[in-house]
């Protein structure tokens, strides 16, 4: 569902796949829909869209949906594939808040079908290594992790610098990956965040859009986190993992790819792997074949990412240390 | 001043110096000077201890005195050897805060003598490398600094690890250097502060000792900066600076060196100078021949830096963000 620039590097990544395949589309655009069928072989019956989607409840070809528009869409789009009882993956951010992302997990899980979330990363092979390291006890006791994240975005008029579309600004598409990655590399959850908010473009960077946060983390036993989102840099896209006998550095770490890693043991060795293609691979596994992932890439996780945006964006406005109860 | 494990690592450097020479020493511990003696040559005469070391106004040997002690002692010491007519450098804190700060540099021109810092980085290759490259607008306009400082610290009955001799932990020993290095990277002086002070060991890190501090801090026109200071990890010691055109690294970036560092148009070429000789000849011309140095390293310069750490620690205490005006 959505046949955009992300919608399409993932279908032509899944042409590699040997477990997923691309057998339908959801599109509101028709011209996007013939090229697609051309492409990729699709049947006119596999073919839908926005307003006869919910009919997919009705074809057996169709296991699955990949919701890929705009993120104030998800909500509506993500309940509406699991009412037509097929599993989900949702592209991140899940949902514009946390309430939302909870009808969501709500609403699959009365439907009896999975929801799972696009965290690439949780399947790419260095950042698993690092994840396999810490696990491991390789690094000691794990007390700082760094996330910087972020690009100079371009075109001011595309949805993701639209309030309504895109809920937020560079967080919700870009800081996301430093607020997900704190909880993977660590392994742990935050309970405190601080947070400053800079616009030097209030034209490009409309109310509610941010342009550049600053966040800080705490998780328990006194571990931080420093990370920085931004739209208006380039050059910073670097994981750093600090424990009491060792390191991980990613740079880049959240890239298409390759990513770069580095330890105190040594470079870590890329994967020349199509990153999108291990992933639906691996989704297919967990949907069809109910295999458990190494780090959790449900709707429930999705939800717990959220939490921590939401008090993100409220620590930005209050200008004090919010907490966080991720569990509950 | 101080013969103590830092003092012994400048007289090594200086015995390399060409403008530069060790002449004398002041110390309260007998079985030091007389082993700095032997190994350097220094005469009976221009041995001073702590009671004594005011005689130096009638030694015509003495040009200056390089103060290594603990920072608590400086604000005293400077003051004396102002008052005897000598140049100082002081070491890095040059006060346990900005008001004490203030009193040295007004001591210190009221005496008629300069008062330097014992700021290495200000005069090594690769750091002035990157502070030209900004000048020339090789970065772009400014955007962003990243500094991670920190060390495991050992021995807790150390006199770093004393709130009455260190006036506080990690930041005014090494977390300074972020503060610094923000202003020399950046070219700017910060306009703001957010802190958040984390302690994992109450007992070596006692009321008043910093552990560990993120802080961040906001310069004019929305440049941003995220520091780590930290008495508590290893593995920190990187500069980042972003501009819109390009980055400079520097990692390790403020130790003894070989500095290393890249920007977006290569590597950067290491220079196997040791960083306390190029310092100590800088200085010498700074205060015997009037030159004046790439970056400033007075007195003035370490006030500046002396009121960003005032303001962490008032940061810290009430969790807001704490303005700061370096200029008045």
């Amino acid at each position: 569902m959505g046949l955009g620039g992300y919608g399409t590097r993932v279908a032509e990544a899944m042409q590699s796949c040997k477990r997923a395949k691309l057998v339908g589309v959801i599109s509101g655009t028709p011209a996007k829909v013939k090229t697609w069928q051309a492409k990729y072989g699709i049947p006119d019956k596999n073919c839908y869209d926005y307003n006869n989607f919910d009919q997919i409840k009705d074809n057996p070809d169709i296991d699955a949906v990949y919701v890929i528009t705009p993120n104030g869409l998800h909500h509506d789009e993500v309940i509406r594939v699991a009412r037509a009882g097929k599993q989900v993956i949702c592209e991140k951010p899940m949902a514009l808040n946390a309430r939302q992302g909870q009808e969501m997990v709500d609403a699959c899980e009365k439907a009896g079908v999975k929801l799972l979330v696009g965290y690439r990363m949780h399947f790419e092979p260095l950042t698993l290594e690092v994840i396999r390291m810490r696990k491991a006890g390789e690094f000691g006791k794990i007390m700082f992790f760094q996330g910087q994240c972020g690009f100079r975005i371009g075109d001011p008029s595309q949805w993701r610098l639209n309030k309504a579309l895109a809920g937020g600004g560079s967080l919700m598409d870009i800081g996301i990956y430093a607020i997900n990655g704190s909880r993977y590399m660590t392994g742990l959850d935050p309970v405190w965040v601080t947070a400053q908010e800079t616009k030097t473009d209030p034209v490009k960077f409309k109310e509610g859009v941010d342009e550049t946060i600053q966040f800080e983390l705490g998780f328990p036993d006194g571990v931080v986190a420093s990370c920085l989102s931004t739209y208006n840099m380039n050059y910073l896209d670097r994981f750093y993992l600090v424990g009491q006998d060792g390191f991980a550095e990613l740079q880049p770490s959240t890239g298409y790819g390759p990513i770069k890693g580095r330890t105190q043991k040594g470079t870590l060795v890329s994967s020349p792997l199509t990153q999108q293609t291990i992933q639906m691979d691996a989704m297919a596994g967990i949907m069809l074949g109910n295999e458990q992932p190494p780090v959790p890439v449900d709707g429930r996780e999705a939800v717990k990412d959220l939490k921590v945006i939401d008090a993100i964006y409220k620590a930005c406005r209050t200008g004090r240390r919010e907490a966080l109860n991720l569990s509950s």
